[in-house]
């Protein structure tokens, strides 16, 4: 590690005493006068024609100000791409999910507007209803969509090399049908916002990962330049994809009655409403089919996807891309084609959430590997190392890999305690020990064409203070943190001297949004960049007085100086004030963008590098199962996780701990229970996330490599973990009871119904 | 006038709609969850000892949630200059005027905290005061600061070729005493502020014309970097100077409360707060004394200034100077001698106002030269003609003009009907009519040493509108609107494209204030900087695409095209889309600050420019004066401004109208009686400035010249007409009454008097 200041130093969160203190605002916290509340109305049918809609009831209780039906956006719909844009802010003549919005009240407190949300008579005329992607691919399924035949609302597809002559030159060609299941964010704080339109245009304080999502939705929804919309940030409980990453009925009927009435609206979405009717990860069946020869290598993999994308497309066909462009690594595979369906249900709506895509396929195909090895005789570390790619690497679809921890990363797993020692675990009681591992690869730094950069600007006080201002938003991850620390860095200041504000669609430059591992990497690069620019001005002013070049100009621990003449230097801020008050005073305002340089990208074809980094994840678990009731614990894991350089450790930790945690959620407990498009279990209590008692020892190890398109070398830490927890939950699993599991969650149930089958059959 | 689409043009304000619809939030507008009042308990003695405070029985008062005094600011004090650091926000141990704060409490509304104001017993030893500036220069007087001899709170001198070689030149030299009043300047919007104090630092929506004034006091009162200052700007009505330019008791007592309950904290001075305790201008004794030749040639001129500034110095420096640097403008002069002595009187604090030194010296010169003119049988017109400048001008004390058009504005008040007319006009009955002339000079683009820039950002967004960040304020005038314009005419938009946001000192970049007619000139500057590195990172897009030169490509009128290739063009907000979607998408941030190259500026001694340019006033104005009562009233009004090029000639006519207005009703009308520091008049019935009945008919006429260091060669108009009034309404007088006034304001009572002597006399 080189000689940094405060560049991967275990510096605590800056919003960390806010937040605990219970000072930060969210978005349902904002209060003003006259104040209303919106309330939506939603539909009890999966799927239904609306007939008519009687609004009279609830317009006729008082304290009700106004009420909103889909005729009042007059058509206007969104979507991912213009191609897409099939949703509406309320369902104006038909209802494709249960709990799809219909109708919407603002009323002068929250309950007058439940109250009058219930009050709301909708006559709808019920139509057949599926739910299953399979049923609803086949022949003579109800059609969601007049234009989607066979119900696919998005299709997918990569053919590289010769897959039947990988196959052909395989030893064993395996052939398997795995399954993730329908799970959630599970972010704490709800959507909520309060919006105003007046005629400045918007403003709304809304609870977003990406407020320039919003930002451009509302503007083309009601008909306003960029510039008149105005989103603020407040403090965001979590974001991880979907729902935060997207705009709501709650945004544009707030947006909506703040312009019929001139008041300030706020809604915030009960629990409830989370969990029947927000986006939620897709869940998909993966068949995978594998070819490889007696010595591990990997000779073939062709796979087929079949997604539950529910009633809408949103963000679907960037999680079919996913699903396939990211299957050449990490390990080498010359021979890959890849089919993904997206299949529009009856169901609500799938769309991104932490580690994107990657989940569903990794899974599978990791799940295979260990199958295969197995079947031939091959140690699961070996069948790995067998095929890790090493850097600089290629795949065939064009993904240029620049750092690459894997092999160490899987030496670090073999090499330790737990793996060298678990041949030699004994079963107690009916407590079987399992240990298993993965290896799996995440993509920082998400790279789409477009509008997609993210920018900075970095102002200098004639104090020497700093004020940052960046469109990138840490909707809880710690990224404000780690772009404090290397606006700090660069100009060779502490964190106290550089204060990051808060989104402001109206000042902070566009950013494209916190998601696909972005922040750090991109927002990271403007922000060095805009630091560098901030230097390059000052420098000007030491340099004239020490009659040195402006490129010897050094600063650092709030000092600046002459390279190799110590003795000419002074402090920053005295630096800053004589630049600030040369001749009328100069305004130095650094600015800087992410500028990616897409050369080949395509799209369509799965071609080319979807992130500007690659994070390898190589992970060991070890799960304790009873084999009389199915139920598992998983006692520890081993992460080793290669995020290039880590900026600020404890954040690189704290991030694996949770996308581990959350990838465990879903390898294990969470489900959502559906009956014909109803969601059976829509609270937490039910919807069964990971408590802090299920929580195993996880130890984080950092696996350094230094990614020379990374700020400071730095890639993602945020979603890898995610993608390697449930292959390697499954193979400890498997460790412990000797059976292939393959779909998520892996409940009791399944293990103590596999163990009755296991023992009936042999 | 150059062909240009929206400079030049009577564009109506921009905030005009939010203004009269009653939408737009001034600082007293702002209600926040949990809110605190703020209220200010103040000395009814003009000069006394604090012997001790009881705060206890206000403590008990139920709802009061704090109380202050001055021992809780441990000493800290500001001023204008690291040298005048004087004034405390709650004085300590001394009160030096009548109604100077002592104390302050907060409560959970605005009655209780007046109540709990009232219940502070403060004990107090009465010291002897001093009320009028020639007594406090006495030997013997009471001295209010320890540190100020014959109670001089700053002097200024100025000396320049040989004044008394002018004089033995001269035919006849005149040495006459003038006085201006004690004037206020009557916005309606009194001092207002609500401030939250939290771990983020201190955020203050608070009414000031200069917003990054009571930025870097808080920061400095507090010990916060400037980056954790955040002054947010609500519309502000009106500000002219003086109170708005400066902090309060209120803004510094608020912040305070707020971090000592962590609740939001607002204060609202009431009007008669404004009127007994607030910045007034300096009320002045101008001896001033002047040499001419039979031709009417000046020779000399020698001025000694006596200036009451009450209790503290604030920004009483600067206008010092002022009343001499612009004393060379805008007649020849060669031989000048100042000595300008502001003194500590008990009397409220005298500060800056909309004409700001130059009404009093000018006042008195103008006058003077009118007097001296009739004694030589000189025609007014030819006076003026004789000695006025034209451009490019020099002074003696290096004052440089480039444009200049006084010699138009003078042939345009002697060419009007009503001065060609004025000797035929015949006494009615007892009203006798009167025609008075004057020509006068103010500086545009106020300029100091320090960072005193402007600056902008220009921000482009994907759909071709565009953000404007300044930290310049609209204070009423009219700015925002003609800032707008500029950016949209560089840019070739129009005026709808382009939003300009409200300041915000955590985003907006740092800018001086609004004062010293600096917005249009520097903000300006600093926008046309900014737009054009937004044009010139767009141009290289269109450049490309098609093989043209970047230099060669035209913006106009929503079009961007190749310069005589006018078939190549694509609309503006296409090109936008291009640039932001071109790779990974350019952010495209133009940035652009005023630099004015300060060469000589000497503070201490007058030399250098003050201003960016100079705008030149000529203005007749014409009396009817009752000489049976001494009632009179103006009829009508000519001005002939020079502002440069009017950006907005509707914005331009309506500054002068006010300007004049605002001169006319210190001329005339407002005056605070005062009685041992004590104001007799502290209300808007009984400070009496003038109403819509007493506004005569305004005639403005641009005198159009083209200053090469404006924006668009524009310069001032908000400040001219002030200076111009009295001197004009005094020479109308004079020609009705045959009588030389020479003290403001003149009332009917000394014109009754005078006339009455005069008929004694005569």
């Amino acid at each position: 590690m080189e000689d940094y200041s405060v560049i991967g130093k275990r510096i605590p969160r800056i919003d960390g005493l806010t937040k605990v203190t219970g000072e930060a605002k969210y978005a349902a916290d904002y209060e003003m006068p006259g104040l209303l509340w919106c309330k939506i109305a939603r539909s009890p049918h999966a799927h239904a024609k609306i007939l008519n809609i009687d609004t009279s009831r609830a317009e006729k209780l008082p304290g009700v100000k106004g009420v909103l039906t889909g005729k009042d956006f007059k058509g206007w719909k969104w979507g991912w791409m213009p191609k897409t844009r099939e949703e509406e802010p309320l369902a104006a003549e038909r209802v494709r999910y249960l709990g799809e919005a219909v109708a919407a009240v603002a009323a002068i407190d929250e309950d007058t507007a439940e109250e009058a949300a219930q009050l709301i008579e909708v006559e709808y005329e019920e139509l057949p209803g599926v739910f299953d992607p399979e049923e609803a691919m086949k022949e003579g399924a109800p059609q969601i969509y007049e234009h989607a035949e066979n119900n696919i609302s998005w299709d997918f597809h990569m053919d590289f090399g010769d897959v039947e002559k990988g196959f052909r030159n395989a030893d064993l060609v395996h052939e398997d049908r795995f399954e993730t299941g329908r799970v959630i964010t599970g972010y704490l704080e709800p959507p909520a916002a309060v919006a105003m339109y007046d005629s400045s245009g918007i403003t709304i304080w809304a609870a977003k990962q990406s407020p320039y999502f919003v930002y451009r939705h509302l503007a083309a929804c009601f008909g306003l330049p960029l510039s008149k919309v105005r989103v603020i940030q407040p403090f965001i409980g979590g974001g991880f994809g979907g729902t935060k990453n997207d705009s709501l009925a709650g945004d544009f009927c707030s947006v909506l009655f703040s312009k019929m009435t001139g008041k300030p609206v706020k809604f915030v979405y009960t629990m409830e409403e989370v969990l029947m009717t927000c986006r939620r990860r897709h869940n998909m069946i993966v068949f995978n089919k594998m070819g490889m020869k007696k010595d591990g290598t990997i000779t073939a993999m062709e796979s087929r996807v079949i997604a539950d994308g529910g009633a809408h497309t949103a963000i679907g066909p960037l999680t079919m891309y996913l699903t396939g462009c990211m299957s050449t690594l990490p390990y080498k595979l010359r021979n890959f084609k890849h089919d993904a369906y997206r299949i529009y249900t009856n169901n609500p709506i799938g769309a991104a959430m932490r580690g994107h895509g990657v989940t569903h396929t990794r899974f599978a195909a990791e799940l295979q590997m260990e199958m295969m090895a197995e079947e031939l005789g091959i140690d699961p570390v070996d069948v790995r190392l067998k095929n890790a790619i090493t850097a600089p690497h290629e795949t065939i679809n064009k993904v240029t890999v620049k750092s690459c921890g894997l092999v160490e990363g899987i030496e670090t797993i073999a090499d330790s305690p737990a793996w060298k020692d678990r041949k030699n675990k004994k079963q107690e009681g009916p407590i079987a020990h399992g240990v298993g591992m993965s290896a799996t690869s995440y993509l920082g730094g998400a790279r789409q064409r477009g509008h997609q950069s993210c920018a900075a600007i970095v102002r200098l006080c004639e104090d020497g203070s700093v004020d940052y201002l960046t469109g990138a938003s840490d909707c809880g991850q710690g990224s404000d943190t780690v772009l404090v620390q290397m606006v700090a860095e660069e100009l060779g200041l502490g964190m106290a001297d550089v204060d990051i504000k808060r989104v402001d669609t109206a000042m902070t430059p566009c950013d494209a949004g916190s998601y696909g591992s972005r922040v750090t990497v991109l927002a990271g690069e403007a922000a060095l960049k805009a630091a560098r620019d901030v230097k390059q001005q000052l420098a000007v002013f030491a340099a004239e007085k020490w009659e040195a070049a402006p490129e010897d100009i050094l600063f650092k621990d709030r000092l600046v100086s002459v390279k190799g003449q110590p003795e000419k230097n002074m402090p920053f801020d005295q630096l800053a004030k004589i630049a600030c008050y040369s001749g009328s005073g100069a305004v130095i305002l650094g600015r800087g963008y992410s500028d990616y340089g897409i050369d080949v990208l395509d799209f369509e074809k799965g071609i080319g590098n979807c992130g500007t980094s690659y994070s390898f994840t190589s992970q060991l678990t070890e799960v304790d199962v009873d084999l009389e009731t199915g139920f598992f614990k998983c006692t520890d894991m081993l992460i080793a996780h290669d995020c290039g350089v880590p900026l600020n450790p404890i954040n690189v930790e704290a991030q694996n701990q949770g996308a581990a945690m959350q990838g465990m959620g879903q390898a294990m407990y969470e489900e959502f229970k559906m009956d014909h498009g109803k969601t059976l279990n829509p609270t937490l209590l039910d919807y069964k996330m990971p408590l802090a008692s299920d929580i195993p020892n996880i130890e984080v190890v950092d696996i350094i490599t230094k990614d020379p398109d990374g700020p400071y070398g730095a890639k993602e830490a945020s979603e890898g973990a995610i993608v390697s927890v449930p292959p390697s939950i499954f193979t400890a699993v498997h460790d412990a009871t000797g059976i292939w599991f393959k779909d998520q969650p892996l409940t009791p149930e399944k293990i103590v119904m596999a163990l009755k089958e296991k023992k009936q059959n042999g």
